[in-house]
């Protein structure tokens, strides 16, 4: 159960409006790497933990922290809509050279459908979508999506800082990039304490039985590709990383099965049949009569 | 440029077919975490790295190799959908009691759009797309993508493999798993090389100035849910991960910034404004004409 | 901001597992009138609302509240979802009839990737969006929206109702119906507050000035549809609800434009041209070298 | 089944070429609360409903309507879209400063796709989907639906009003917001109608028993964001709107139900395990085999 | 604009209920080539022609009629679906052994959401999008469209066919058979017009100047898969359909271009960055600052 | 099984960089018929024939070089993207008025999301997805599609190829102008070689009984549209393509079935009930109790 205090965790604030980088920081609230998906992927995996103590909690708390992050987001790109011109004339109007890139580099959804508001889309406008959320009940696959999630929200941030010069606009940001800042470190560190535990190890999941996969393939680097630039790097020989195996290198891949033939389908799927003597679609017809 | 030879790089072939397990398959073909993500994942990464050289061979090797598993998928779920009841009156005649089930819970559209073959949707038949890939042009942050995209992938496949018992099913997951595994150790070691390489590290990017965000923040765990065991983890005190920093631990996280008033919008947009004296709406409406 | 304690609003517990009603709870949770579709409204709406006080309270008040919803139906599917056949043969093993049926008719993504849990996904597995959700600035619009909200989201609880035998989750959805009977109320009689007001009224907008729009058109009913019983209603004839004018019925109503003719386009366009004397296409194929 | 007449029901021609109108415009042909929406909402609602008489001549009356408005906007756009610059080296060259503006604010579709044509899309090109519409089978949820889409739609067409300053533009304009006028009024005594002839109120579903819900939560508003402002609406005490129930307010509501506890998951599942006593992972790696 | 009669142009009724078939019958009402596709596709291009006259005309009449079909299928939905088991132990009471698969196969959302009617989805019950029509301009290229989607059309329906027993379903697909083979006559009819109107030929768009292709490239079959069997095709040698050229067959295609090496990106966009000699994380640091 | 050079198939280098053409590319890369498309869907295609020989290995050839395609286009977007504006103020700065254009006009999200690289969406940002391939198993109906897909193709990249002055693109275009030539060429070859080798014709599926469909209606053009313009075409008069009927033409088609009277329906979906003598809500109520 949750409880909202209306003050925000970090101040949201431009000193002025600029309706250009409101539809641009869309991207960190919205899009597949923004505020939106990791508030709800965080929750969603404490919520379904089947493990109780400090991973739900932790969970939770970095889940519940990112809800007060949407609030923030929302409330900046509101501000940041606020003046804007409505129409090309306007922005012709004002002795202002950049009002009418402004006014066409615009997201009009942002005026039309939430008058001069946020919208829970990306930076192009695509709605957010529950699938860019994961919480797969494993904590080291899903610890390890979350390390992602910090690095690749934490580059979305830090490619924003470039595009503002808002003082307002770079302080949030400033904020935002420390606590990406600290859930990478944090997320890391959780996978460390995952394996102090004894709880969940490489690769995952850990507790499918070796015996049980074709370990032939298990430590293979398949060069795919032509050139062997690929056979210098630490993943091509020496130990591998879990600990248990050796990586080798295959320059050249061989298949190891023939050509597939698939037989012919049910005729009442009408695939193209195979060829016969004269009269087969005659056939198929009265067969299916 | 790409060829192709048509043998497979393994074998793809059920002992029987199997419309319920050709379904639950969909899911490591066209899901988020299936080989057509993986495989478009590391092939636009490859495509746009700008750095030449045995990273970007890596990527352009394994995002190859993964076109030959969705080849094998594919095979796979065509194979499964041999035979399969058409109706429910098909399937209740047979002396089989799973007849009716396997009707029941068949995909229709592998029938009635595939004429029994495989599509690019996930277990569900939402379409696979193209939001499931990221190539960020940041090797660390792809690459702990990467490394969490064959967790999950694994899991999935692990998950699969108590689906069936089907022997010839059974094989072909066997390797993917073995896949998933040396494709989890290479990403882990491709990122040690990028550490090695002194050219990205934690957090990402890790080329932002630390003077450029609020380091207040940058390392403190803040508990914003009830309850304090997510003190006890790793990640609430003692040195953070990337070795600059200390955890410490906030119970009761403070608000740094005072409840957001907005100001009135554009009266174009029709927001409700403020109550003011009486006739509002009038003044409005006189204003617009 | 937010915070959170880990327990429930109300109990969300089933007395016994049941994977299908797991996967209908989903529309509840991830559909378009579900759980993730009102709490991301109420809060985008008070978020973005430029009207400080009550009702931007009543919003943050209410969308709060309906976190902790998502939260409850989360709990519940988890809890479904326990004990499942994992496949046929376990399924038809077992000496149950059903056991079958409520395999086929499971949503395998629940287990292949959630592992057992929730999904941010719809009773067909198609994933919640940000389209879902309005938050249009226009307090009058979206308390008509959430009224709606409120009313199609009590309905399918409703529905759910007798789709289920189990006592604990028939207690759940009676604290739904409760809280969705009280929201319907609530949205209802914020309409009346805002009128009370002088804030807004009918039409929205209502701040639109009249003279702007073309008020032949304004309250008459136009009979599209063969047969006249569409005049019988209180939409046909006498005073229109806004007290501001008076309903007509045409029974035949007629065009008021001719068709239009539409120029050729640009031949850069490739649009089919309209036929000339012969060497067309060769004319502009010159054109265009 | 419908015919078509080939003139529009109003006139629908710019008085000059405006590409970035013709974005901007989308937004109520294909948008989430454009024509299409309503016009398929209407219509499957009147198809699907079970009362023969008024209310579904209503409906079929009015979804016909809508699509000659899918028609009118759909002309004004391929109007719209006549002569606009092609290239950016085009636009430069004239001498008219607010050709780069149109050319880069364009919706490039509209013409490498559409050939210079309206597409069913948003004013950012997302596409019209399905779950836009409601069809729910009860009168009173989806009359309130109707009366929204039409405030919503209204307000929209009131934004876009003032985005454009060409009088063939604004006088469609004018019909369309006359008809959404019309159209709120007539949803509204449509309610109103249905409250008369008894065949539904508040809250939806009427007919759902009041002694099957959690009555003692059915007229409270819960106070889950700091501060009280909300206890002063109409929606926090005295009668409720449906008449039969008095609104309190609690300021501080509590938790009814404890912190869940999930038990462990299926193995087979691989969800992260409770710590036990040493060689966790190896026991159910064996218990796998 | 339209009107509208309530006779419907055939019969939709079933002998009796089958739901599962109704989750089937979405697939050609809201599936990628379903009715919704074909209606929509008609209209916008007839209503984007601007060639006045028969084509036009036609257009606008197919489209029309598909209007009536989506109507069709609606009301057979809503039949198919009446009496249905409402949760798995209704459907185990019964003396049906039918009954608990047709109850877990069914499409929830049919009952969920609307009631016991059709949705505007497909038969996995993913919505309907505007992606699935194209209106592009061209009339070739759109009368090619419409060949392909009635012929998918047709194909969904002759399956569909064999996936009941029901005489009146079975008497409305022979009705839907009927047209789509009338309309794959009519298309390509319609592109045989075209051509002897001298309006539109191969390849699509015929007036773009041959001088400006790689004519080189224009007739010539790669064999890009290991072994030949693509040359025994009329696609690889002879003279091509389009009566200007003869192909040939290029049994190894080679390479045209070198492989593409990237320089690096704006730093500021923090792309891994070339490897230099020490301190260039500190270097790029300082520069950003 | 897939190998790849990485030598492009033909060379993919602007003369410099454009970062609104980059936008604009995309719709050729991940838009509906994009590269993305046509690899995927002849490949699927290929992997699903089940007539093994020169029909299945000319799918995989083709699938295979579209791969290619997907490379070039990639590569091209990534030079496209190099040194573009980074902010509104960078772009004023410069002394060339068309780079303020240029910024407002970006897709932004390829460069806060992809670094500065192409992403798998259309020139709109929206995502490329899984439903715009169709394998259907029926060759001569996928054969037909990807004529079309060739059609629409070259039709979008004609159109491109006037949106750019840049000598690099333009040589890039014609080359995708060439092949699409050949491929639509090709497809339509193909075509002819299905009815030489008697596997299938028209109507599709050909082998579906003509006994099976309501004949009355299967050559009959249907006049819905006011005006007889579309009984000009070879659609309406003299022999049909196939061969085996002969066209008709109906000026003012019928209804053939009475308007559908839908039954109430279960009273637990709580539908709107038919009015009845008083006490209805109530009655249902007990009933449901």
């Amino acid at each position: 159960m949750f409880s909202h205090v209306k003050d925000l965790q970090f101040e949201a604030k431009p000193d002025g409006p600029d309706a250009l980088f409101a539809r641009r920081l869309q991207e960190v609230l919205g899009g597949k790497w923004g505020e939106l998906t990791v508030a709800n992927q965080y929750l969603f995996q404490g919520w379904t933990c089947r493990l109780p103590g400090k991973y739900k909690d932790l969970l939770l708390d970095v889940g519940t922290e990112e809800m007060g992050h949407v609030e923030m987001i929302c409330t900046m790109i509101a501000r940041l809509l606020e003046g804007a011109p409505q129409n090309l004339h306007e922005a012709a109007a004002e002795d202002n050279p950049m009002l009418s890139a402004i006014y066409s580099g615009q997201n009009p959804a942002q005026f039309i459908h939430a008058g001069g508001g946020p919208l829970p889309v990306d930076s192009n406008g695509v709605p957010w979508n529950g699938s860019y959320i994961t919480a797969s009940g494993n904590l080291m696959a899903d610890f390890q999506l979350n390390v992602t999630a910090e690095a690749q929200g934490r580059l979305q941030v830090a490619r924003l800082y470039h595009m503002t010069d808002d003082p307002g606009v770079k302080q949030m940001l400033r904020f935002l990039l420390a606590r990406d800042h600290m859930h990478q470190n944090m997320w890391s560190a959780a996978i460390e304490q995952l394996k102090a535990d004894g709880l969940e190890d490489m690769p995952v999941p850990e507790a499918y039985p070796d015996a049980e996969q074709e370990n032939e393939f298990a430590y293979r680097m398949l060069n795919f590709s032509a050139g062997e630039e690929s056979a210098e790097g630490r993943w091509a020989s020496g130990p591998a990383p879990d600990g248990k195996g050796t990586f080798s290198y295959e320059p050249q891949p061989r298949a190891h099965a023939p050509e597939p033939i698939l037989p012919p389908g049910d005729p009442r799927l009408y695939g193209t049949p195979p060829p016969t003597g004269g009269g087969l679609i005659g056939t198929i017809k009265d067969a299916l009569t």
